[in-house]
């Protein structure tokens, strides 16, 4: 842990009368406010409290209390978003929800009631106990929160075929930054009544209100997988290929995509090559899931449409290769520090008929930036994770890194696409926000924010506010997912 | 057409304007006005003027001109609105979009590009002739326009399995009630920047903001159906029998529910049984769709299912068969005025695990309120249509169906449902309301449209200012989708 600088504490007086109300579910070691002052972005700003609610009084109390005297108040669960959303820049009260971890199946229905506190890989195990699939996945699924995965309208790879977390959640309870308790929808799949604020507080990333519950709704889990790894001569044609496969209406469960860098920086670091016999290229990983006829029916259309546009293709024959083949996504994040000790990491999205276009476009940016650019994602949903390496320290890098972020998203914008697919803004996109919104569509955001939470205690500094991230030291800590 | 009493026009001097500013573009006549004064509701409003824009500078002119003056602004569609959410209470300005017809299907991508007035049934037409489907199909589709439903987050039959509108919105297009132009989401799969208000805009009954194009995610058309017809001795026993089919996660596209009395209404009125040897009892339309692979794993579970749980069971051995079972659904509702020259429906929404609570429930409403309510609908989502007849100038009647129209709603939100699953609140849900949403969640919503729309042009009148639908007249007159 790093020295910590004393600092005057501005809501001092509203943390003591915090402290007088909720006794030992208030904690202000300095410990406890460490570990409560960043999340996966490193990027670390003290709170003065953090609260471990037990019951819905509690967080009723403290957003009365912080409502009163405009204390901000920073939800947090696992601690992993990527953008800062999780970092209470502002100070103030971090309310720590968890413990908050419950999940109940309801195996007739189809859904899942989980508390926001919830992990999402536990969510997804209790759902297949019963056979039923919870499809949302971001990576970070064995470390992350149903609460912030509904905070930043998380993805993953099954985004394609099944949707992201938005399209799942049938139903919200929680508060008003008030205090006052909400319920926004019911456990059921249509609801119709009075306007839509279940789903403007998802995607919100904790700045409308503080959610405690979630009713997901599930899928029949799929019995069957079925795994084939693609290599391509360069990504034009991988991404010339895959709308092929798309053309066709096939649905991939999941379609990964590692670029030649991205592949590389893997082989390099593990001295395997990811597919043997294409060393360095580009390669697609498709799954497809359905009962075994389905993929029956589906195999043949697949494994013609490889033969005619891949360079090589190989099937998994079982469970344990179809997982071996997967090893090599999740160790080329991690590779990529060899080019760099610093990453811009952007999960942009490009609409389907500007993959090739895109793939032009990342080669002249990775020219004029001079930086390695290696890029993987989920090709199914255009959501691409593109991270731009460089050396901090080297002040011609960390300048040209700055220049190529911004020359990304305001790319990726005129494409037709989004600068952020499942992170959300946060901290890290604040620059872009008016790249991808008009100065109406803001102002109108601004004025939710405005309405629904007039004293602006919920999560401040974020989204609206400028904040470069690049310019800002990051803890040099490592933390569980880091390597995953 | 009914006589029309002159009226002063409030707004005279800002249409007198419109017009100067729109020439031909704005009708005044009687007829025009007349045409534009009701929805499906037949609960009929005059305005002053009646808007065909022909491109977006013209609807940016007439929203800043009705801001500037005040003059309240409901868009129009398809008019099949059955909740009065279309019919311009407050006079004022009607928007007409349903020219705005145009479709266009992205066939790679699998998404439909449309214009707020493009008609429901053909986007359904147009993606099924690239192989495409687009699920949600209210029962007006052949009338109804995706602005319409998106603004009242329109369902239908499909809803269990694929979802409702809202599931495939990617997208939106339009205008703030200030006439500044906004786009919310991309045409893609994944959107994770900035406040979700695409989604606050879907279902708000164009209060929020004026839809002009959205694009809508499609799903693989199913290449094969399979349809069975299903009778049950009562509907505890459907009800029952219903839960054993979901609890083994069979998903049927298709689930269409008849109570008995919704049975004998049709049969009274055709002569002819609905399911041959079991005359007057409730009976369920199950429909599977996917490859003919996927539905030959399927049959042989719901064949015994059926045979477990039915009194009798029949598949259509085609399409032309399994046309003639769904005949007698649509002829039910017409059916149903012999029982009465008015009617209460109500398409509110039970969860599963209380179906069999909400069949003894209705028996008892049928009891004490001495009226025929015959009900069907959808079973896969809970969403029932359950229609309160009685005769309008039978005092008597009219009074004990105001009665029971109150405690159907509070007797199904007790049971955890909503006051409506796909036909918005607009002025036929008004005083149920507050049965559904505690004021802490009004007051939300009602920040939330002074936020977005401060003058309060955008359909005013609507959602939150009671109306008792019962005690107003009807027009006498027959829509084209009356007797579908």
């Amino acid at each position: 842990m790093p020295s910590l600088k004393a600092k005057p504490a501005p809501f001092a007086k509203a943390t003591a009368q915090l402290r007088r109300q909720l006794g030992a579910r208030v904690a202000t070691s300095t410990d406890a406010l460490f570990r409560a002052s960043f999340d996966g972005s490193k990027l670390s700003f003290l709170p003065e409290a953090v609260i471990s609610p037990k019951k819905n009084a509690d967080i009723s109390a403290v957003l009365a209390l912080a409502n009163k005297y405009r204390v901000p108040v920073t939800v947090r669960g696992g601690g992993t978003s990527l953008t800062g959303s999780g970092s209470p820049i502002r100070g103030g009260w971090v309310l720590d929800v968890s413990k908050w971890n419950k999940i109940s199946i309801d195996a007739e229905a189809g859904m899942a009631h989980v508390q926001a506190g919830a992990n999402v890989a536990a969510i997804h195990a209790a759902a297949e106990a019963t056979g039923w699939f919870y499809p949302a996945d971001p990576a970070s699924k064995q470390y992350c929160t149903i609460g912030g995965n509904i905070a930043c309208n998380a993805g993953g790879m099954h985004g394609g075929k099944y949707g992201v977390t938005r399209d799942f959640v049938l139903a919200l309870k929680g508060f008003l930054p008030t205090g006052e308790y909400v319920e926004w929808g019911r456990a059921t799949k249509k609801f119709s009544a009075g306007f839509n604020l279940r789903d403007l507080w998802i995607g919100s990333e904790g700045m409308l209100g503080v959610v405690t519950e979630a009713v997901l709704k599930l899928v029949p889990l799929p019995p069957a997988r079925w795994t084939l790894l693609t290599a391509f001569a360069d990504e034009v044609t991988a991404f010339k290929a895959i709308r092929a496969l798309f053309a066709q209406r096939v649905q991939p469960a999941i379609c990964e995509f590692l670029d030649r860098h991205a592949v590389q920086c893997a082989e390099a670091k593990t001295g395997q090559t990811v597919f043997q016999g294409q060393a360095g290229r580009p390669v697609i990983l498709i799954e497809l899931a359905g009962t075994a006829n389905e993929l029956a029916d589906l195999k043949p259309a697949v494994l013609a449409w490889a033969t005619q546009y891949a360079a090589a293709h190989r099937e998994a024959a079982n469970r344990a290769e179809a997982e071996e083949l997967w090893t090599v996504r999740r160790k080329c994040s991690s590779a990529m520090f060899a080019l760099g000790d610093s990453k811009l990491n952007e999960d942009i999205v490009v609409p389907l008929k500007n993959y090739e276009k895109f793939a032009v476009f990342l080669d002249k940016l990775r020219k004029s930036s001079r930086l390695p650019i290696p890029t993987f994602g989920h090709l199914a949903d255009g959501n691409l994770h593109v991270n731009i390496m460089y050396h901090r320290e080297n002040r011609a890098e960390y300048l040209r890194a700055e220049k190529a972020v911004g020359q990304l998203m305001a790319g990726v914008v005129k494409l037709g696409g989004a600068i952020s697919g499942e992170h959300g803004i946060g901290l890290a996109k604040t620059p872009f926000l008016a790249l991808q919104h008009s100065p109406a569509q803001i102002k109108a955001m601004r004025a939710v924010k405005q309405a629904l939470d007039p004293n602006g205690i919920l999560n401040p500094g974020k989204m609206f506010t400028l904040f470069k991230v690049w310019e800002h030291p990051r803890l040099k800590i490592e933390l569980p997912w880091d390597h995953k």
